[in-house]
């Protein structure tokens, strides 16, 4: 990691028990020590959550990008308004700036509330969906020590899911997946990619996706270099990953992935954004209501987020070009 | 258990670990006291598992129900053939019979090939589906002691899987899984049924399946008298039937189910077909040509197979009609 390298970190839906783990997360022993922060959010969000935490953050080690947005008044717990809603998007769009300009090499969201930017008119479904908006290909993919996810869609219906899965549509997303991640490992990592069908269509006797779409996707990656294998039926591949570090499982819809990485990574798992200019990653939870105000939140996953990020920083922003 | 209950033991495909895992199984010391067994197969297929595994069978104890199905000469590991198919068959439906008259109480079945099975001419995909065909309605379902699921369908094409979550056909399922567990367990079972979509559609924005199919037919279903509740998010709810022995998850297709059930319990747990007038168990894995006949294969998965026959076949033929 680079000495100067600068972490962003939105407090996200001050309702919720984001500003609380990020506290806890920045209070750590284990924080990447050569890293510096900066904040995006609001001072009596901080003052709410060091109430709750019974913790107290260093101001000058930790400074807060001024906003002009305020937060519904300090009711941790209360579920999503609109107010709250506004202001986690107009943080989130902050820092979203300076990633672009520069000013930060990576950016850490705590989690927003779908709901309460609906509230506020926020046109976008979540972190991931407006930066889509801005760099058309960006990836959701899920990072934990014993399993690594890319999805290949997410948060579509599973019927257009399916209809989203496409020969030149999965080439193109190995390709920015391959191109995204090159930076990541020495070494790199081999895919592997899950069927859409139960068996992976046996054949084609339990669908023809595999046959007509998916093989040839993978066939035209590999004749472009990259090194991915599948299709594999979906209830063994995620299972095959398991445990192997160089190895990134291909979902090909939101919940064949998230299931499988639920059921082994779930308090320690890391959203990451790929295929920005910048790194994105946030923890794996929502924004909990219904423990918001309680000192009850876990940050492992906010700390894991922190870490990733401080460590791809380093190491991309450090390769050439 | 009563003293008498019966088992009935497929050998299943004869080239691949089938034999290998029920020899194993029954030479183990925690094999239920209790019960009488009879095997379905042939007697070079025992002859060539005690030379793979070194063990021998007590031929009095573990009677051989005598067929004219003979399978491919002795070759374990060679690939599916069609002698080994059609033989595995024979066996298997001998064994159907005799439970079917009362013969046995409960049949565990060693794992079958599908493509040996069409090789030969037969002309169902698997266990599941033959018993299907003769008693409609029956139920695939996967047990362990870490995670319950019950699939509302298995051998379709993913969007075929789709079009069959209907509030009369998923009502109809609930209705008969209720009926095939009440006795399985005092105080039953409460089912947890997973969305069909991300977030379980987030109130229609990422699909209206739960809102006009899932959820009137958990409502229809709790009516009726059923513990049931849902839709929950798919990556949610197998997480958070987790470790709890009173629940089953209920999965709308198969990979959503076998995706989480293998992700914990790939090598302990158990197929079970409900909604028989028998009890039918197997181990969730299959025919492992790739390590047949080198003494390699884990009976753990059998071995629990059998167990959770056993004790099922008595509670439920002990239980009033």
């Amino acid at each position: 990691m680079r000495r100067d390298t600068r972490i962003g970190i939105t407090l996200g839906d001050a309702d919720g028990i984001g500003p609380e783990v990020v506290l806890k997360a920045l209070t750590r022993a284990d924080l990447p020590a050569e890293a510096g922060f900066i904040l995006y959010g609001h001072e009596t969000v901080i003052t709410a959550a060091e109430r709750t935490s019974g913790l107290r953050l260093d101001r000058r080690r930790f400074p807060l990008h001024e906003t002009s947005a305020v937060p519904s008044p300090d009711a941790p717990g209360r579920g999503p308004r609109a107010g709250s809603g506004a202001a986690s998007f107009r943080w989130f769009e902050e820092a979203v700036r300076a990633a672009r300009e520069g000013a930060i090499d990576a950016l850490v969201t705590a989690p927003v509330s779908k709901a309460a930017w609906a509230m506020a008119g926020i046109p976008w479904r979540g972190h991931t969906e407006y930066l889509e908006s801005l760099f058309p290909g960006a990836i959701m993919s899920f990072w934990s020590d014993r399993l690594k996810i890319a999805l290949l869609s997410h948060h579509l219906p599973l019927y257009k899911a399916l209809a989203a899965v496409t020969r030149a549509g999965l080439l193109r997303f190995l390709e920015s997946l391959a191109l995204a991640v090159a930076a990541v490992r020495p070494g790199g990592f081999e895919f592997l990619v899950a069927g859409l069908n139960p068996h992976a269509g046996e054949d084609g006797l339990l669908g023809r996706e595999e046959i007509e779409e998916i093989g040839p996707a993978i066939e035209d990656a590999r004749a472009a270099g990259i090194r991915v294998r599948g299709p594999f039926a979906p209830d063994v591949v995620f299972r095959s990953a398991l445990g192997r570090p160089d190895v990134i499982a291909v979902a090909l819809a939101h919940d064949q992935g998230l299931i499988a990485f639920k059921m082994v990574a779930f308090e320690t798992g890391v959203n990451a954004t790929l295929g920005l200019p910048f790194v994105r990653t946030s923890p794996d939870h929502g924004t909990a209501y219904d423990i918001a105000g309680r000192n009850e939140a876990n940050p492992a996953s906010m700390a894991e987020a922190i870490r990733l990020a401080a460590e791809w920083a380093g190491r991309l922003t450090a390769s050439p070009a």
